[in-house]
């Protein structure tokens, strides 16, 4: 249960860390969209482990295969399976830590819920693993999107108490994919690596903020009074492992402001209603503006570090500790701005499909 | 299409702020709840704007009234219906500014995505009165709750920058309901009123932030990967107007924090496993860990001012100015505060349900 | 739980037959419908007991009310409410036989699923009565599909063994609405109305089929493979209390048939594709195919009979008898005609917003 | 959209007939549940078409694998992947029609929807071949309802015409597997082979009829008022190609009946009440009587017949006719039959656990 998120473009995600595969369906894409392996590819290689200070040693292909859903390069309008094989699994490091619970992690929790019948190798269900379906799945939303020429994009802001300078759209647009920290601020980047190198020397890991955007929605997306724009989005990026808060547009400084300085004022532009100022973060009453949607996302420090860290064993419901060995990520910001993309994007397309913004049948 | 939340406790809200009412329906509740109209009103009373300085002088007697669903004073697993008939309406003062959307409102939105055709009086669908049917199924879902012991509050942390010092959790169940800001601090709540009395003199309004927890729910609570407690949280959270952030436990000072702080260690306690600190807000892996759910809501300033703002002519498509005239809160904060209870109430029921924590009969 | 159907166009429904009120909500409803109680009325009018002979006493005024979403005379795109108020309820009829089930009724099914808490009043909320909300729905859903020329009728086609003649499309719209009956055949009808006549002389009550239609359905609604337009309209159609079967084009005809028999040929007509004849019923793959959508359905003879029937004491679990008193159609087919259009409208109306075919905003 | 099914034991169909797979993913089984492939095979071994008469000779090995949600034998709580890998795929007989719809089948529909787009190969979607997922899951939901002791089969009740006796429930089990018509009545079935013999000489197929049921049903499964047992059941069977009628204990009969005869008497007996008879088919206002659930489903002719039919030129828009050559079943109604059984398994295991019936972690 709760494994499948969208109304009219519903990706349902299956899969284990340490299992056969990680795979997504997604059932709802308009019939005819143009969509191969290789640009799926593409999008999971953004997930992928760098060869930065920042990744996980472990070295995955990570290939994409299409089991269903497009025929002769176009989708079809049935479901869409999307697959990847995992491969270089080593479980034995979790046998050793099954009953111990890794602090921060889902270990504990799962445990609880599925009575110990949970895969707990390497997070299992809980793995950030999981998220290479979801970027899948935003590969072909993102492509849907793009014709209507709606643009999902993140980037990291804040890693380990160091801020990125607020820069234009078009430096995030040619800076964010070019350094491994995912940072538009070349300099805050350098800083960022310099940071998780330390941290790592200490055995420990560090959290971040990313900042996503969503550009050219149109005004008009989204559902009252539940199904709001930003509700939706908050509850896909709290699908993200590690995500612990979600604000939109001014956030939590609203806690500061006064109504005067946080409205928008409007005016016309163009001949279209614009708002002057964004503090909406693109979004009023769950209903997008057409302002650009500006979310951001706190990422916590990878919960599994080299420390010994004290917990309990579950069997014997003894006080215990462990040091979480294998192979993680310092900082999993970078990483999880992909998914971030994706989450957007998928959302997105679910809201602009209600809207009838995307058609049914692409021609 | 949106106006429905919850799986197996299903609320669909319906009513508008000038229409004839506001009601929910309310699917799924178990047969065998003892309920009444009082109770229910009880708590939609104390969402009702107060005599204190935060408040809209819209006198409203909110009468709850149950449709269906209630039996000889018991639930008999039949939808519930419950209705407050709106009363005092003053519609004349929204014609004037039919075309005139309100900075900050959902007025423009609503006017693109349906096309002009939304009632459009004291902000229709969209207007924080809406948030009482929300109250009402609260009410439900809390005596629901209550059966497994499970108990939610919420209180005001902050008013325009004005922070409430941490309080215990007996301070805040005593304090909270005590004054008018439902903050369990007196001494910030005094300051807090004198704010808001000088913002009302400035024609202004100001934003906070509300704390909700909920107490006692059990380890196992919430689903992965898309429909986990703290994602339908945040969910539920963004569908009451003004609020543009939710983050849960450490939030978004994650951002500046080390994995070795932030890890929170387990420990048996009384035969129990529980975590040392409660850094997750008491959710890890998208389940609750047993812990108290503890999740910030950032709340913005009342869009509704009476100094002029630049809008628009959505008619003319011409810049325009607007005073808002009528009658609304300087601070919604302390409102919302019942509001933030009654979501996490309705949430937490869905998942109870869900995880056979909460029986389909009540014997 | 389940009173909700529709996914773009969702109807729930709530209120029981002798509690306060029947009514649904409708969340989906495209903005800019213009629509009045008179014409939702007409429609429940229709569902209405007659003075004929197959009719129920029970006089009710049954007046219908817009609570929410329409405004100015057309449609929002908030939820629609929708209630009739109950009059005219004789409830103490009912007391007497609170732990004796009446044969055929829901009322002991209703006391296992709520462990005795349903308001056993008349059937509560398994009562017919339950389906003027769906008629109410239906007035909603038949405006939206004659923008599209979608069309919706249904006829008698069989009472108690009786069965009307096959007539031309035309008999059938001019003639059903002319007898109580609601049968396109005068000769068939008068002999049903004599066979009604005698079963009540008789203490007894009488089944029959009725022939729903959808005409001018565009080739391509429907989606495979399980919301599949003959699965959702089968549903909806044994939602209907007394149904036990539901067929399209040859139904159980099939059984006896040929494949080179039952296969409809396709041809050229017009410059469209057509099928020469529709033994189909206007669906293959779960998807119309342009001809007209054929179903039939069987409803069982009223349950409620006046002769002494064997049942049993639930609360002292010994063998019982009862007589039915009270007011009851001694033939239910007529007045479910009504609803057997509104649920084929419902249907149909929401594969045709999930299909595109009826805007998000009617201009 | 629309390939999902179950809200609590939610069922997601993909794959094509001649694509690389198909498959079904299940979410919301119980944790704890032992299940191997091998007893997932043998589900799926009772669908594949026999070396009898009625058969298709596309020889599949149709070889189950488990790729997700299973660890060390047991069910994990987290989505099961289930699988077939497509072999003996003859495409190329199909790239000659693909302009060809073949009368009967979704081809012209499918086009219609998806713009051409559809996979055309087969069916594509639409083929019989999906039901293998269906079968897959089935084998899931029966393990899960036999924890219950509930149990559900299918067997043949006509072909052709041809009758079988009505059986003991002793004989439906004991002869339905022994024979290639999935009959109970040895006689029938042996007439019903020589038919199929004939008919297939004759270039032509054949349509017929299976009786479902399930067995220690307790009563009170079902929600009304839409999500009703029979309702859900007879969606879930219309998901079955070829079926077209649906009906439950008395079914269409009751048009000839009066209530005194179809109403089903209670008594007492073993301290339960029980109905004397089972015209309700053990459904009354959509919830379980707890007598067995008798469903009968109408299977029409399979469509692909070698004689010559008249079609049309989707591409040219002329008149045509086409052969339908490739490999086929005279008769799919004994192939249906475990899909019959499937469909019943799974709907009512949903309903077991929407009531509890089954618990969330099996011990």
């Amino acid at each position: 249960m709760g494994n499948s998120f969208g109304k009219l473009f519903t990706v349902t995600s299956f899969g284990e860390s340490h299992g056969r595969c990680v795979g997504v369906t997604i059932d709802g894409c308009p019939a005819g969209l143009p969509i191969t392996e290789a640009e799926i590819q593409r999008e999971v290689d953004k997930r992928r482990p760098g060869t930065g200070v920042a990744a996980t040693r472990r070295a995955e292909a990570d290939k994409v295969e299409i089991l269903a859903g497009v025929f002769n390069g176009f989708t079809t309008g049935a479901p869409i399976g999307l697959l990847i094989w995992n491969q270089d699994v080593a479980s034995s490091d979790y046998e050793r830590i099954r009953f111990l619970p890794r602090p921060g992690h889902a270990d504990f929790t799962a445990f609880m819920k599925y009575g110990g019948f949970n895969d707990y190798r390497g997070g299992g269900r809980f793995s950030g693993r999981i998220t290479a379906g979801f970027v899948m799945a935003g590969a072909i939303a993102r492509k849907l999107l793009g014709l209507s020429e709606i643009e999902v994009l993140a980037h990291t802001i804040e890693i380990g108490g160091i801020k990125a300078k607020p820069m234009s759209l078009d430096e995030i647009r040619s800076n964010a994919g070019t350094n491994p920290l995912r940072c538009a601020d070349p300099t805050a980047a350098e800083e960022m690596a310099r940071l998780i190198e330390q941290v790592k020397s200490e055995s420990d890991s560090v959290g971040g903020l990313i900042e996503g955007m969503a550009l050219n929605v149109p005004a008009g997306l989204g559902e009252p009074v539940f199904d709001t724009l930003d509700g939706e989005l908050a509850k896909a990026l709290f699908a993200i492992p590690a995500v612990k808060g979600v604000e939109f547009g001014s956030g939590f400084r609203v806690g500061q402001q006064r109504g005067s300085e946080n409205n928008d004022p409007f005016t016309v532009k163009n001949g279209k209603i614009v708002a002057v100022t964004n503090n909406a973060g693109g979004v009023l009453g769950g209903i997008s503006t057409g302002m650009p949607v500006v979310v951001r996302v706190a990422v916590k420090p990878t919960p599994s570090i080299a420390r010994t860290q004290a917990t309990v064993n579950m069997e014997s419901m003894a006080d215990a500790s462990l040091a979480v060995k294998g192979r993680h990520d310092v900082c999993i910001v970078p990483r999880a701005v992909a998914v971030v993309e994706a989450m957007l994007a998928v959302t997105l397309c679910d809201f602009a499909l209600r809207a009838g913004v995307i058609p049914r049948i692409i021609k």
